[in-house]
């Protein structure tokens, strides 16, 4: 494979969504082919998947029930956009990958990062991200801005007590101590502007370009 | 746990399906507390698993991603469904159990037996059957019934090819063979009258009853 794969992650209301998009945008003024995506989902069978995960209904899954549907979305999401885009020589921009299921069901919901981490090897074939920005706030301001955004409206994994969304933190900041060299911690509490800068910068030095 | 757990394994139209009706109307009317229930499926989110895995319109799927489904279904099943009755001292009496995945994903769409049940114990944290009775059939004599039965509308996985069918056959054995005390296998070709007697005299003799 020649392409890149780049992923963002971080905890609820970190703002990643917005960074991913500046990324995107810069890359493709510089003449870079981008392909951006986003877990869970990502293909037309992973949306499928993503729906029965996120579906409010379904509250009272089981910690380790998610843990391998994220991991079935993910397989699919590789095989029929990530994998093919990278064969293509495409930078891959996906807003959320397999991080995502190391802090979350993992560490947060008390699987063991390093269970779901080989489990997930099994449905990725060993593929990683080849760089991570992990962009992280304290979870009391990270949901104080999504519950402004989203007006009261929150899915499942969103309406998580606070309790869970410190768990998500501390484990966001394991497994980037983990893998240190892959994942580059940027601080989401500084300025929207300042923390853009600091994802680009990292990015255009990662493909060569600062 | 107090409860027994007997799977029902079979090819497609092995009749297996007749079968289990026929042992849990007898172990009901000997009084025993009996709970039917079938796979993929068998409570609400693993229903709605189920429907994605099912849907004529994910025609496509990757192998890994549908032996993962396969998995998270199963997960949601034992906690939601299998895990309570066995601890309520019940007999559950379960059409289709890992030994599908085994035969279906692990060898009959090449991800191997081995690797597909590994990944199951990660699921099912080492739950397997107490007991399970394998009904085969010759592939051309199972979807001949099979095709007959529906009035030739066949989900995804039944309108395969034939090819895919024998491979699901010899799977079945190679499953057999390698959990030959656990899976107890019935001649599927003989008239509906024997299995069900074949069956019966293998459930109630292990259960102490013959």
């Amino acid at each position: 494979m020649k392409g890149i794969l780049i992923t963002l992650e971080g905890n609820d209301g970190s703002g990643k969504s917005s960074v991913i998009e500046a990324i995107r945008k810069t890359l493709e003024e510089k003449g870079y082919p981008v392909v951006y995506t986003r877990e869970p989902g990502g293909s037309q069978i992973a949306e499928n998947i993503r729906k029965v995960i996120l579906d409010v209904e379904n509250t009272g899954m089981d910690a380790k029930t998610e843990a391998l549907l994220y991991a079935a979305s993910r397989r699919e999401h590789i095989e029929k956009t990530i994998r093919p885009a990278l064969e293509a020589g495409k930078i891959v921009l996906c807003d959320r990958f397999i991080d995502s299921s190391l802090a979350y069901q993992g560490y947060a919901r008390g699987l063991g990062i390093d269970e779901v981490y080989h489990m997930n090897l099994y449905a990725t074939e060993g593929l990683l991200p080849d760089l991570t920005i992990l962009v992280c706030v304290k979870p009391e301001i990270g949901i104080a801005r999504i519950t402004q955004n989203h007006r009261g409206e929150l899915d499942r994994l969103e309406s998580e007590k606070m309790e869970f969304h410190q768990k998500v933190y501390q484990g966001y900041l394991a497994v980037q101590k983990k893998f240190s060299t892959r994942i580059q911690m940027i601080d989401g509490e500084k300025t929207k502007e300042e923390v853009r800068l600091d994802a680009l910068d990292i990015v255009l030095r990662f493909i060569g370009e600062n």
